[in-house]
């Protein structure tokens, strides 16, 4: 093809016959084009069409001669930006070609070909700002360390060099019999530690530290889950139980043998048809005045405990919920220590233990089931801090409600709803800092010609982990929000308290679901090995959204809380509160919801804390204000309650939500505002800029209806949160590594 | 207290000390209130004063006989709705009271109380209509199960028969060694039955129907999931790797013996560091003219061959994809048939197995590594239907280019993509069957008085269960059309049909894993006990979203199949072709967005298929110019097409889902139009409505940027969502049925 005009026709002949995006029917388009084209000759035709039949291809050879000469032509002139301007060139500017810019165009739409798409496959070099992006930590690690740390640094440091030593090398065995004796052998290990006592009062051996107990149970789970609920249901669960909800007696009975381990047992609440609804548990603990005694007795197969932790094999005690039944009346849901087994591990005369089995994960804790046959305990064994039965055999209580005595009882518990989501955090920086890891190393596809790229470094990659990672630092900070909320708590406050601990209980729990899920899918075939952990940190958390209270269930109470909260707080303007309050809200948003703000979208007003809690604030309020109403108005319109309240139940859900977004978003702000380190401060800062903005993109279909942002906005919205995932990347892997998970742990051979 | 005026405050009273939701603070509110009212003498005050002291409660004798009191006061008047009624009645209408209204309802609001809920509780037998929604079908199961079955109802049924045999009862083992024994005789009965040679030519003993072989997969998920899969390797990917790139020879010599599972093998393509992007693969296959063989060699660790099913041990052959070199020039991958073991399973000499070990699931499937260290394969050996090596050694191939032959080659094995999807349909079929049955039974919570109500009737586990039940009806019908379309494929409609696969492989595996994510929490605990089967779904289909092509990876190559294909229907119009479709389909969407349709919330509207599809494409096609029109302004701005690409990702991926959800719309009906029955018709209506609607309302905020609807219009819609999964609750349990899946796969103790 000596004729310049023909060469031409070279990059479209070499796309046609190496592009695997084209079929028959573009051999066809091209074979009219040429056709019309009168500026060729019969004879130029034809050597063209001997180019394009499909039965004849051109050799090999003629094709990398094709693929030499246009790579030749683009180095010579690096500017060149379209497939027309490639002709031109191998034309050596033939007058006629330069002419038919519009023609060759359209040929090039007919054919679908991406023009500038393709050109970038010739450059054998390029250099593409996706390619160069790495790591590059902006900050000192430790210095953020520090700070997740805080005052808790000690027991943390000390957890881990205790996880880190050779014994608590993982167990990879599929045997859960196997499993669940190493996990209680590390159980062991920590009691002989002095870990397990840590809540416990000084008085009976204990450590007498809820916030280092807190701690334990967060480092922990850096090390394996079962182990994390196997601690928590001795030494939370059961000995809490027996603290908060017994005497004296039973304190110097039974706290230093349970701190110790010596005498293992479990929390007995749940029964198979009573898991949410405890209130309704069927187990009866029947007193007798003439021996002094409590029966405490399953009266069908569907009311036996289960799931209770420790009960399958190593329990020998129980704290067993039940209603209490004294002369032939039901005084609601008491609790009483039950004996399982005796020092030796047999199981008690009347007492039936079942095993849950395989389960989804936490296979190395052995949940089981009971039944009580007429079990018989003595009177000192009721744990009678709230209630009790007198010399008389009358029943006693400071609390008469039933109710109100159950739910006070369950409130001592509360620090279940702390322990958990905690270590659900810990779940979630463990899948986050193996995926970010491995992201930043393994690498696929790459510009043509160019070395293939970090996965870390495509868009979707980094929101799928980078906003993870930025919710996951902002759930650290709201989670020792709650930590000091609770250990220096009020009893005005208590009902905030268990509000916030539920709500937070819900909002920990289910985004280390849905991070751990994002971490398996972006470490592809390796995220599925069981070796890389994931297996296990996704199934063995999958239960946090379900045990220490379902998180709807619990949604639904946090919502009713903020409702009834508000009526108080509008009370004293009668009936008219609501309206009231809905007319202020709109009136103090109406300097937000100016056209000026719902449409502004310039960098320092997108990135301002200010604005960002003000969103956060206004959704809450509104929503409130709206679900009371809503409320209100079913209710006026003849509806009983319960069934208003059921036809509002997502609304209910994202009153809580929106409350709980509120709080995460206030408390990163709040603990960034006393950083001093700047690099830190920077750092964190724009952690929380991804943050706020992706939940606020997460939520623009409510401010879009609100009116509170117009779509100009929430792309402009969009485009911040990718560009601000774009500017994190670099700091990513510091990011997880400021995490500080000791190696043992995280174990995952990708996360090398 | 006989004084009739005193008697008003006994609702105030008995919730103070009965309700759970009062502390301290609210005492001292009601004391501050009695104090306040100059109607009541100094004696009334101490007198109520006296009920409040909290150092000395109210017997339990005087609660009771406040709460009586109360109780009768409201069956005598079943209309009251206030707690300020009450009063007034037990007041005996007193004319003092009656004009309090203002202040009693202003001291309820300081005390938190939600009046009307009270009330709800006091009713002792409340007949509200949650309570009695309950499970009754409108149509006939079986002719729904017809439907779905169609023309494949015949092998349906026979798999059915044999997946329910003794034999098949499930493996409970956790020892993966018995468990790959148990899937490889299950496929051995499988292969007896003449089921793995459904896609072979009779002429080698095949069924010859690929139709009834995509049959046999989906219905056999409904059985083990690691089954499916291990039948998938050895019939699917080994058995039609050989028939698609093989030729005659291969076929003679091969195609019985692996329909029979004589030679069992596999797929050898994936490699440790190349995955998503296999056009990387360095496995050589190096011709050696002099003896007419092949070499092939894994030229470093990472370069070996992994997750490859049956490797680990039963696999005696495998395809394995290898780039081609001849005398030093490198042609491209290419498949060649290399031997791994001999018959006894001793393996051979130059090839090392690994083996992967433990996974988050499937672990009845072998999956392993291979490395080949100079392994020598004769020349028949190279599957040889799109390229070869002629006799003098030289390449020979019908498509020059390396790129295009390869993705030809891998255009071939496109049924994975309809296998796998359809495999994940089945899993969610079974989640879902497992979660509603569960949820209709399972009772928890209830107005006060009332019996406990199945779960299934609150809102919220609607939305979670009733909302996929819908979608899962809109996937089968989409992927029996993507099957229609393979079957009846032609060369010109291939690139489409790929990329239909693509995408709905990557639609249909994210939605099983969404909804395997709810049932597992709608089931609460039980959902977490591997008996009940939601963990061996959710935890073997958790790859789905990764083999057979990364979901994240395929949604961009179907955006760049939909952005090519819109290049070329507008290549008429030069490179203006874009603004005018932007335009013309603004005009066209003119009628659609004036404000009286935006606003439109009747519901013969909402409710309307031509208003669904219309938006489902008019939001596809604005996302479709809206993305080729950034991508050309970011590369005319001097960006790197592949910059550019990354830069876009997000979008990307919408449009490639806003595609695939106008398929699956427009599919559903489709299959509804033709169907006969009218009960079928009208529930599988209701449920295209849900689907349609539910998908509108995950998409407002992009509906409301777009102006294409106003938040009265997104607003109706929630509504409507919620009202059609109320309305559908009845027959959901009958839907689940209709998939017609045998007891002994359900087999879950919860879903009997």
């Amino acid at each position: 093809m000596k004729n310049t005009k023909l060469q031409a026709f070279i990059p479209l002949l070499y796309i046609v016959w190496s592009d695997d995006l084209l079929t028959e029917k573009e051999f066809a388009t091209l074979h009219d084009f040429i056709n019309l084209q009168d500026w060729l000759s019969p004879e130029e035709k034809q050597e063209l069409f001997s180019q394009i039949t499909i039965t004849n291809p051109p050799s090999r050879g003629e094709i990398t001669d094709w693929k030499t000469k246009i790579e030749q032509t683009i180095q010579e002139n690096l500017d060149i930006k379209s497939i027309f301007e490639i002709a031109v060139a191998l034309s050596e500017n033939d007058a006629v070609i330069k002419n038919l810019e519009y023609v060759f165009i359209q040929l090039e739409n007919d054919l679908g070909i991406l023009g500038e798409e393709t050109i970038g496959n010739f450059k054998t070099k390029v250099k593409t700002y996706t390619v160069t992006h790495h790591t590059n930590a902006s900050f000192d690690v430790q210095k953020i360390t520090n700070i997740l740390d805080g005052a808790q640094a000690p027991i943390i440091n000390k957890v881990k060099a205790i996880i880190s030593r050779p014994e608590f090398k993982y167990e990879t065995t599929t045997d859960i019999g196997v499993y669940r004796e190493k996990v209680y052998d590390w159980c062991k290990i920590l009691a002989q530690e002095n870990l397990g006592n840590m809540a416990n009062p000084k008085k009976y051996g204990g450590g007498e530290n809820i916030a280092d107990y807190f701690a334990i149970m967060e480092t922990l789970s850096y090390h394996d889950l079962s182990l994390v609920i196997k601690f928590g249901v001795q030494f939370g669960l059961w000995g809490m139980s027996v603290q908060s909800l017994g005497t004296e007696k039973h304190y110097a009975k039974y706290l230093h043998d349970i701190g110790s381990l010596k005498l293992p047992g479990c929390f007995a609440m749940t029964e198979t048809l009573h898991g949410s609804n405890v209130k309704g548990l069927e187990t009866t603990a029947t007193y007798h005045q003439e021996n002094q005694t409590f029966t405490i007795h399953t009266p069908h197969e569907k009311a036996q405990k289960e799931y209770i932790g420790n009960a399958a094999l190593h329990g020998q005690m129980a704290t067993v919920f039940a209603k209490l039944i004294i002369a032939g009346h039901d005084y609601g849901v008491n609790a009483f220590i039950v004996p399982l087994r005796d020092e030796n591990g047999f199981i008690l005369k009347g007492v039936t233990i079942g095993d849950c089995g395989h389960k989804m994960g936490l296979n190395g804790v052995d949940n089981g089931t009971i039944r009580f046959d007429e079990v018989v305990i003595p009177k000192e064994n009721m744990l009678d801090r709230f209630a009790s039965v007198n010399d008389k055999g009358e029943f006693e209580s400071s609390i008469p409600s039933d109710n109100r005595r159950f739910f006070t009882m369950l409130g001592t518990l509360v620090g279940g709803r702390i322990g958990i989501p905690r270590s659900a955090l810990a779940a979630a920086k463990s899948g986050l800092a193996i995926a970010i890891k491995y992201s930043d190393q393994r690498r696929q596809f790459g510009p043509e010609g160019g070395s293939e790229v970090p996965i870390l470094n495509y868009r979707m990659h980094q929101r799928r982990l980078l906003i993870p990672l930025a919710k996951t630092y902002a759930v650290h900070f709201a989670l020792q929000y709650l930590t000091q909320r609770f250990l220096t708590k009020k009893e005005a406050e208590m009902q905030e308290i268990e509000a916030l601990a539920a709500g937070l209980k819900s909002y920990s729990t289910w985004s280390t679901t849905a991070i751990l899920q994002e971490c398996r899918e972006a470490c592809g075939g390796k995220g599925y090995l069981s070796e890389n952990r994931i297996d296990a940190l996704k199934n063995d958390t999958e239960i946090y959204t379900t045990f220490e209270g379902d998180n709807t269930v619990l949604m639904q109470l946090v919502a009713k809380n903020r409702l009834s909260e508000f009526r108080k707080s509008f009370g004293e303007m009668g009936s008219l509160g609501i309206i009231n309050y809905v007319y202020e809200n709109a009136k103090s948003a109406l300097s937000e919801k100016n056209p000026i703000v719902t449409r502004k979208t310039d960098e320092e007003h997108l990135l301002d804390s200010a604005f960002h809690l003000q969103a956060f604030q206004h959704r809450e309020k509104t929503i409130l204000a709206a679900a009371a109403k809503r409320i209100k108005k079913l209710i006026d319109s003849g509806l009983e309650a319960y069934d208003a309240f059921n036809v509002v139940q997502h609304q209910m859900i994202d009153l809580a939500e929106a409350y709980l977004e509120r709080v995460v978003l206030e408390q990163f702000q709040v603990a960034i505002e006393v950083v001093q380190d700047e690099k830190s401060k920077a750092i964190l800062t724009k952690l929380n800029q991804l943050h706020a903005l992706s939940q606020i993109e997460k939520n623009k279909s409510w401010y879009l209806e609100d009116g509170y942002m117009e779509a100009v906005k929430t792309k402009a919205i969009r485009k911040m949160v990718n560009q601000l995932c774009w500017d994190i990347r670099p700091d990513a892997v510091a990011l997880v590594n400021a995490f500080a998970i000791p190696d043992s742990c995280l174990s995952a051979p990708i996360a090398v």
